[in-house]
């Protein structure tokens, strides 16, 4: 009884935890899952080679830009003001120039916490819920997430071989226009196409230049897998090719360099930076980060990103194999010209989203294609594929894992690799 | 007329820049003017000082963890999940502990990009416009655009030498209660308040908490500037003392180490964490910050924190002695128990926006009142002046000037320092 007693008093004087439910706010998504460390075969994520990351040759940037200017980093924004660390901005001129044609100045980029938050500032500036984007249909998720969050409606775009269909940008744009609709932006990553690898050719950026000034529609353009392209070739930038300013830039480190380091930019004109830049309010993206790269991409980012991309084109191409031999027939895709992911097509039966849940329980992680999409019904049963940070032998393990868990949920495969060779 | 010609062809040929305006969300703030450089006495902004900047151990802190760990920056977030490098968390767990009594685990950290970004995901799943909360009725100024930003209705509670008054806390949460009204939080910066340089005493806090729990509020505890305190004591934090779990933390790195390295945290019960995380949205704050800070504080944090603070101390006690000589008995403040800016009232007749104005044509940067202050009246004749980042001798050169300025401007102080002195 004295006991009872006790324990009952404890209970009732053990203060009741304080209830937030009644105080968010509506519309946020659903709360985090704990996070219990990586798959064994981990297909998702824009990952990059652990064994590329160019270590000492960041560590011998880091102890340079230290000791020259480390004393700066009592200061917010170092010496360079808000727009970013200058020498980075500066090494970003020439590399734009080089590689994508772009002629700006170093107080036409903003510096940002990777492209992501070059998204939500450029997202920022222009969206209000129910206005109205274009979008590639297949698209990056991140990307259509935060439309979604915005209330923004979106116009998905099919694309084909070469990138965008333009004939479904004119139309979707008269439709509107028919409507009484001005799109706010036409979002767009013309180079290396996430998720489907494609490059939008250089006669469809003219095409859509001009379908962009004709409408009065500016174009937002992603260029953040744009340096791995593994011949080296890629069309000039939108942005280098429009001739009235009406096209703002993103690009990242991320995918050239690290992922981890969260540094990305934003190329625009002043008036729109200026905007931009105004709305930015964290007081600056990481120094340290933004230092060590320009230290380290001045001397090295044109070695790096050729033997980086040749690395990863080794392992999309153990990827395709294994697909083949694993899914025969059943895996329809294309080889990509660049990037760090593979667009995957399976039978009409297969629901890429049961297939992730089921493939996710087996320790196999996968991204389904609705995820990856503004329609549904084309991307029921695509997937897409991230090979950039497996080894080759976790790539073709996963691959096999994944078409055990397909032929076990939906009958495709219909056999496996080894008893088909068995047989063959 | 040939010429003539063809200057209007090329005229009419040179196309259009694109015009944005009539694409831009509502309610922005306006563009940002071009950075120019610091001003040549600067006592804005929470920059510290650089020559406390430990570049050494900064240095060796970055050899050591890039060598042994650099490759992980190929993986957003590490190898430490969404809430960021485990280390550094698993630091911050032992200095909340011994610093500010608090118990929690590394769970319930989550990294930030600066505190800044605390106070964006904080405010992003507590507050909806027409919201009401209540803060310091002086206060950072960041934190009082945000809430303008959002269309927040602001309640200021007014300060005394012990921080905020427990008695005008408990009238609005009274009155605001008889309109039906529950605020969304009480947002305070108890230790080391920003601009009065307050701590709220400890008897305080026990009040606060009790009010909280009362009306059901939560108490959002900014505690960025509580490292630098002279004697090194302070009161345990609000979410130490706390039995129900109705407090969320947040602190930096921005003033006990670097400002530039863009590092905050926020401490909160899980259940509210994994809101805040599902928010986050920027796949992880800069890596190669928190891998170099988590090295640097867990050898060298307690030890660069004292001198730190004495070497400010130093300087706030050069800014108070200028202050006395330079203005007299018309500039009056309290001896602050730490941090990096003193708050000043000067005569009714100054007006601190038009000082703020004259001074920054005259090379001096201060933060006038109003922009610091939900309570223009109150705050009309005062300033917030920072100390960390001038030298001693910058910080005397700068209140002589801005001495002249004012005398200029307002005919206060009567006559200038060295006048007196030679009457005297």
């Amino acid at each position: 009884m004295q006991n009872n007693n006790k324990r009952e008093n404890a209970m009732m004087s053990a203060p009741t935890p304080f209830d937030y439910t009644p105080l968010l706010a509506e519309g946020l998504p659903p709360a985090a899952a704990r996070w219990n460390g990586f798959p064994k075969y981990n297909f998702v994520g824009g990952n990059n080679d652990a064994d590329q990351v160019p270590v000492e040759k960041l560590l011998a940037a880091s102890t340079s830009v230290l000791t020259r200017e480390g004393a700066t980093l009592a200061t917010y924004g170092l010496n360079s003001g808000p727009l970013g660390y200058r020498p980075l901005r500066e090494f970003l001129v020439g590399k734009l120039k080089r590689d994508a044609g772009i002629t700006c100045t170093a107080d036409e980029i903003l510096i940002t916490s990777g492209s992501l938050q070059g998204l939500d500032l450029v997202n920022g500036i222009l969206l209000s819920p129910g206005d109205t984007v274009l979008i590639e249909q297949e698209c990056y998720q991140g990307s259509i997430t935060r439309l979604t969050r915005r209330d923004v409606n979106v116009v998905g775009i099919p694309l084909d071989k070469d990138g965008m269909r333009i004939d479904a940008v004119a139309s979707a744009l008269a439709d509107l226009k028919a409507k009484g609709i001005r799109p706010k932006y036409i979002y767009t990553i013309p180079t290396v196409q996430n998720p489907t690898g494609t490059i939008l050719s250089e006669q469809r950026r003219g095409e859509l230049l001009k379908l962009a000034d004709d409408y009065g529609v500016p174009i937002f353009e992603d260029d953040c897998y744009a340096d791995l392209i593994w011949n080296g070739q890629r069309p000039p930038a939108l942005y280098a090719m429009s001739k009235t300013a009406n096209v703002i830039h993103i690009g990242s480190f991320s995918k050239s360099v690290a992922p981890a380091l969260r540094v990305g930019y934003i190329v625009a004109p002043w008036n729109v930076l200026s905007r931009i830049q105004a709305i930015k309010t964290d007081a600056g993206s990481g120094a340290l980060e933004q230092m060590v790269l320009a230290e380290f991409c001045a001397a090295h980012f044109n070695d790096h990103v050729p033997k980086l991309a040749r690395g990863l084109r080794i392992k999309l191409e153990a990827l395709m194999e294994a697909l083949a031999e694993q899914f025969g027939t059943a895996a329809e895709f294309d080889d990509p010209p660049g990037g760090i992911f593979l667009w995957v097509k399976l039978p009409d039966n297969v629901d890429t989203m049961k297939l992730y849940q089921a493939a996710q329980a087996a320790g196999i992680a996968i991204n389904p294609g609705t995820e990856w999409s503004v329609n549904a019904r084309h991307s029921k049963s695509r997937l897409r594929l991230c090979f950039a940070s497996s080894s080759v032998q976790e790539i073709r393990e996963g691959v096999a894992a994944l078409a055990e868990v397909c032929r076990r949920e939906f009958g495709v495969p219909l056999r496996s690799a080894n008893m088909e060779r068995a047989k063959g």
